[in-house]
């Protein structure tokens, strides 16, 4: 079961799918904002979308397509995220992938959309039709991945990208993926946006329910502001066209298949937060002893969401006290007295108050890190889950208040 | 049932009330650091106090003594919150409230202590003890109530006060409030310590509940950044010096004690959020339309705690998309073609999407004002609520970043 994370390399290849890009014009300054992609029959897919009530309409349109499983194109644009459009906006999404399906000759309900960008302003949806043609006749499996990369990039400081390797009956399978996301993000999802694509064949059933798996131990950890956006989506396409089947009657092949696709959306979502807007740190929650898993995530959620806690990482300022106060109002049962909390090898708390040896030059010793471990051990049961957070500073601040300037 | 609210004034006065204050040296700089308030026998005592469920010593003893009913002493220290110290905070905390019985030759429960400042320091009760006598000494009726509430301030870029004056029965009736706090303010409650003091004669009980009310219309309705501190205290004195007697047999006088007393805490709760670390602008948001007045709440306090919403406050961007996302992602049952909101008298979002005849010149026009007033109508019941904030600036990454250089 040996998972390969390969480093990107412009070499990277996924049989079965070709791509193009190009700026259509919806941002401005002549960047790329909208990419293609396009499939080979028998591609199936599964995809996770926000749980926010208030939806793009291209969220829309990929769950009511998702049921029949089958996938022959995808197209992401940034810069707007066509959402609270209402009927005119549903009609863009709708109308840009009925162009995509005549421009490929395939089944309008075979393709895919996404978007990101400002919430609320109309979609200018004659830009990226009037670039189809021209991308269309670009398509080609020989793109390097950095551009599809870029193309869906909006706040973001640094394009993300990963690729996993590893061999099933000692056939080889990759899983490729690309995301975007900077700000808005909190589980359940970020603002953020993920296409994963692997040469494996699987059913839309195995594929979903792999992806569902691999999203709530990466995505779903993944917290920089706790703002959840309209648009989140992660979709994951597979052409089949690397020769492996990944059936359930092959739990081994389910497995190490399982195992590439987590890690491609771990290391993307921990590129997510090492690119959290401004943030100059990395932080890893982990929470034990909770009475149960929820009661987990609440505190490590909450202890990563907290503006003191945060502003105090920005600080490399062992102000613990903060991290204690967070987990008290998480609102779940607590045995104060049970709670002990490290910072990497630092006991900061024992039973719930200052541990008796701790030295506040320890503390700033870990604080003035790059990547910062944070334990925090309720001793109530055995629930544990770990989330990765940020830093907040400054460059949040200067990012959001003049984002759309 | 008219109520007078009297600017500040040094003029004030509260009979059955003497307060002395000093630097006794938990802050540095010579700063004052100590308030002492001594009360007439009879003086009842109702409180209010963090939810969180890692509190501080103070916050303990006082929920112990709040039984009894009666106070006759309050100590209250800034620069160290005597949290998470074990035993030996508690120890400390007794040991101060003791001292105080002594000076003044009353009994020990009839003290009570508040502390605000840096969490899991150690608290040095020495300090405070040792300025004791010269307190005792000083304690007077004529001091400046601009001093006691300077006493209590740690991060406060300005002291809070607040004085109504009512009629009973055209007897008067006054009602006095001093407050801190500025950041960790969330409701049930803030990072933030109030003390109230009042002429007029209740009972324990009634001063109880009319302290509930009064605190759930204004204090919980204050969000500066959404963490919940473990020394909030809301206490309330009524001396009965006054010669008005509040009884509930008497519905007129209880109904204008009680909007008095709101009164006092509103004015402190919105002083609170004007003076949020960094705040450049106040924020009322209002929800109506709410299934019931719980999800009302939950509605304002999601977009009020929003970090995009709150930059969008500070960059004047009318970026009124993040608002809508905000309201979806509260996890309320939305019908979100129902919803309305308004940036004072600016309808952006109707039935869901973008309002109509929006033009982005008029939400930019509000979003630059020093008070913006945000409506949001969820068209789905009576529920209603209205909480205020504050913008997320780099002044309060400033002050949070480093707190205790």
């Amino acid at each position: 079961m040996a998972i390969l994370e390969v480093p990107p390399s412009n070499s990277w290849k996924i049989p079965g799918f070709r791509f193009a890009t190009c700026a259509s014009g919806i941002k401005t300054n002549n960047r790329t904002d909208l990419l293609l992609v396009a499939m080979e029959p028998e591609t199936t897919v599964a995809g996770v979308f926000t749980q926010n009530q208030v939806v793009a309409a291209p969220v829309t349109l990929c769950r009511a397509r998702l049921s029949q499983g089958q996938a022959r194109a995808l197209i992401v644009n940034s810069g707007n995220a066509n959402v609270a459009n209402g009927p005119q906006g549903e009609q863009a999404a709708l109308a840009l992938t009925q162009a995509v399906a005549q421009q490929l000759a395939i089944p309008e309900e075979t393709v895919f959309i996404a978007s990101t960008g400002v919430i609320g302003e109309y979609f200018p949806v004659d830009r990226p039709l009037a670039a189809l043609p021209k991308l269309n006749q670009n398509l080609s499996d020989q793109h390097d991945w950095l551009e599809a990369a870029q193309a869906i990039m909006t706040t973001d400081a640094f394009p993300k990208m990963a690729l996993a390797r590893c061999d099933v009956d000692g056939q080889p399978v990759h899983v490729l993926g690309i995301a975007k996301g900077a700000g808005m993000i909190h589980p359940n999802m970020a603002t953020m946006l993920s296409f994963v694509f692997t040469d494996a064949a699987l059913s839309p059933e195995s594929l979903q329910h792999h992806l569902v798996r691999a999203v709530d131990r990466s995505f779903n950890r993944a917290i920089v502001d706790g703002d959840t956006s309209t648009n989140d989506t992660v979709l994951v396409f597979a052409s089949g066209r690397g020769g492996v089947q990944i059936h359930p009657s092959h739990p081994t092949a389910m497995e190490t298949f399982a195992t590439a696709l987590e890690s491609v959306c771990g290391q993307l979502a921990r590129a997510i937060v090492t690119d959290g807007e401004g943030a100059t740190k990395f932080v890893t929650i982990a929470v034990t002893g909770a009475a149960n898993h929820a009661d987990a995530r609440t505190v490590a959620s909450t202890v990563a969401k907290s503006p003191l806690v945060k502003t105090a990482f920005a600080g490399s300022d062992p102000n613990w006290g903060r991290i204690l106060a967070a987990v008290g109002y998480a609102g779940v049962p607590l045995q104060v007295d049970h709670i002990d909390i490290f910072l990497d090898q630092v006991q900061i708390v024992a039973g719930g108050v200052r541990a008796p040896n701790y030295q506040e030059a320890q503390g700033a010793a870990v604080m003035a890190q790059k990547e910062i471990n944070v334990r925090i051990n309720l001793g109530s049961g055995p629930g544990k889950e770990t989330v990765w957070t940020c830093d907040l500073t400054h460059g949040y601040i200067s990012i959001n208040a003049d984002y759309r300037s």
